[in-house]
């Protein structure tokens, strides 16, 4: 198997991220699949736009699997994430992460997701009927992750 | 789409089961997935027999699906389990949760998992070198639902 973690402009195959953790050794695979939703406050998206500062973001991926390891030592991870543009119910991302036991799926599948809001370098624009806006996903900003306008 | 659970003799396919509950409202899907794993407490499994009582594990199943949509009115379910043998790794249940948001996807996943262990009569024989036994997966026992041994 390749890689656990890469960024792709085709539509991600919920299963072959799953294959990527499943092993003998694992009785639970948590995953969380991020897809594009119609409706934020009201407002009706059209369509969205993710961008990635690649090589920065799959390390930045990698880092997230590097700290799941340490903190669940028993969990396998694997992150995908799409860039291009998505329409309406589309996925996203997908993370799955394999453990021997439930629990520490969900904790350490939970704990994917939220960093990946915090440190990796992906925007997305959101495309309305009466316009378009750049929204970075990152709460937090990084030493050596750059803010979208630096990268354009 | 069919029904939100069902019960089945072939490889339960994640995609569809996701697909189940995709839709434009939902911002986020979380998939538990139950695979067989090789050992528990250091004893090797071979492989494991899934046996339900089909009627009423559907019902319970959707009556898991019913307690999930009245705690988190806007949460989507569906839920799928495997019967027969299933080999190491074979994935014997798939859940899908889909909501607006994140959170609300794990916690309604979680709950939809520990809820399988409590009323639905599935049972599970482990097969290991030196014998075999039959473990039910109930923790608790429920007006309706019968052990194991009742329907045989």
């Amino acid at each position: 198997m390749s890689e656990s973690c890469y960024i792709t402009q085709k539509p991600i195959i919920i299963q072959d991220v799953v294959d990527r953790v499943v092993r003998p050794e694992a009785g639970a695979v948590n995953t969380f699949i991020g897809t594009v939703r119609e409706f934020t406050k009201g407002k009706q998206t059209l369509y969205l736009e993710y961008q990635a500062y690649e090589s920065m973001a799959v390390k930045k991926m990698e880092e997230i699997c590097t700290e799941i390891k340490r903190r669940w030592p028993d969990a396998e991870p694997s992150i995908a994430h799409r860039v291009g543009r998505l329409e309406i119910t589309d996925v996203a991302v997908v993370i799955a992460v394999s453990t021997p036991h439930r629990a520490e799926s969900y904790e350490a599948s939970r704990y994917a997701i939220e960093r990946m809001k915090e440190i990796v370098p992906i925007w997305k624009k959101e495309h309305w009927h009466d316009g378009a806006k750049w929204i970075g996903d990152q709460k937090e900003r990084q030493p050596g992750v750059p803010a979208k306008e630096d990268i354009q």
